[in-house]
């Protein structure tokens, strides 16, 4: 069970946040036995965030089943929400899958394919607290697993969410030797990675800022999906 | 002066370790007045260890002069360390560069095109130690700085790498500021993620493997330096 051959679907979209994907993608390639697929709109070159593109290896029509769909988050999860044929996508594949799984605003695609409706689930800290309006419990862990459904919280916790989900896969000493080769022996030069501990003000001027361009089509994603 | 415009030119070549690339450039994308440029030998996509591929900025005759030169590692770090075109233009780029840098075994590239002689400098734990061979001192630290060129260690660190150039060009609040948006606030499942807590056997293997296949090249790369 431990080796079954797993295969990976990845939904890439415009202006991802790029380390949403590749963090977790490093890990995914050095899984045994594992196919990832990166499923976009087209074969065409999908910018991201940081303005250089990434080539997909496969189209929403094509991509194969997953035992795991992972979705990143990025500015563009905000359109990808409100795509019906990302959407179609998103639930044709959850489906199928052992897990469903986002990291940062990811799960902002997630939940407006009606896969978070009362499940606890993380965000980027700047935007978790609207995921409620889309059915989910915001929680701000790392890495939250509700059932099926594992979210990681923002952008560089991609690696902590990876990690954990190779050990739901392959088990722990898999996990951990995979650890081992990326060096993942973090040493953060500062104390402002999490809200926690950066400047209240900080925190509160992101939060306004990510509701002032976010909170509209959430909000559309949300009236969409209760239509259905 | 901490406003000033700047060129990070990165190094993309095949098999390289995409998250040695991707982790610092989803930093140096939140830098202010920053420009990217990732250079390849052809415009054509560059296919990562992972299988995708990256879509490169510019080619090697292309690319502007840098500020800061970044060359990630991976398998292919110990082709491109013996390819002239490569090293000719690493040798370009670093002569007007204000910091030489690299992620991983992208410090052999730098070793190779004799940019680290007498220098203290790092790289991934498994390879660490024949980076000697190219007259660098190495230095089991996760990021290392000896004048103009710093280092990183595994895969990972280019995170930390790059938090601590930020701090360096932009100063300590736009490095907070920017660990805040990728909620870096890492919290690694295991304790495997360096050669100090891991398994020792685990540890005597990875550099005997390494040594299998790259001792060679690093060998010919320092032959190649030493009739210049």
């Amino acid at each position: 069970m431990l080796d079954a051959e797993i295969t990976i679907v990845v939904a890439l979209f415009p202006q991802l946040t790029q380390l949403d994907f590749t963090g977790p993608a490093q890990i995914f390639a050095r899984m045994s036995n594992t196919r990832v697929v990166l499923a976009a709109r087209t074969l065409d070159p999908v910018v991201t965030d940081c303005g250089w593109a990434i080539v997909p290896t496969a189209t929403f029509d094509t991509a194969p089943p997953s035992d795991v769909l992972f979705v990143p988050g990025g500015a563009g999860a905000f359109d990808a929400m409100l795509d019906s044929d990302v959407l179609r996508f998103i639930r044709r594949q959850a489906d199928a899958a052992s897990f469903v799984t986002s990291v940062c605003t990811g799960s902002f695609v997630l939940g407006a394919a009606g896969l978070l409706k009362g499940k606890r689930a993380t965000s980027h800290w700047a935007s978790l607290h609207m995921l409620s309006e889309l059915g989910a419990i915001p929680t701000s862990e790392r890495v939250v697993r509700d059932g099926a459904v594992i979210t990681g919280a923002g952008v560089s916790s991609g690696i902590d969410f990876a990690l954990s989900l190779v050990e739901n896969l392959r088990g722990r000493e898999a996990a951990e030797r995979i650890q081992l080769t990326i060096e993942y022996d973090p040493e953060p030069p500062f104390a402002t990675g999490s809200p926690k501990n950066a400047p209240p003000d900080w925190i509160t001027a992101g939060r306004r800022d990510a509701e002032a361009t976010r909170l509209d089509p959430v909000r559309q994603a949300a009236a969409a999906l209760s239509e259905k």
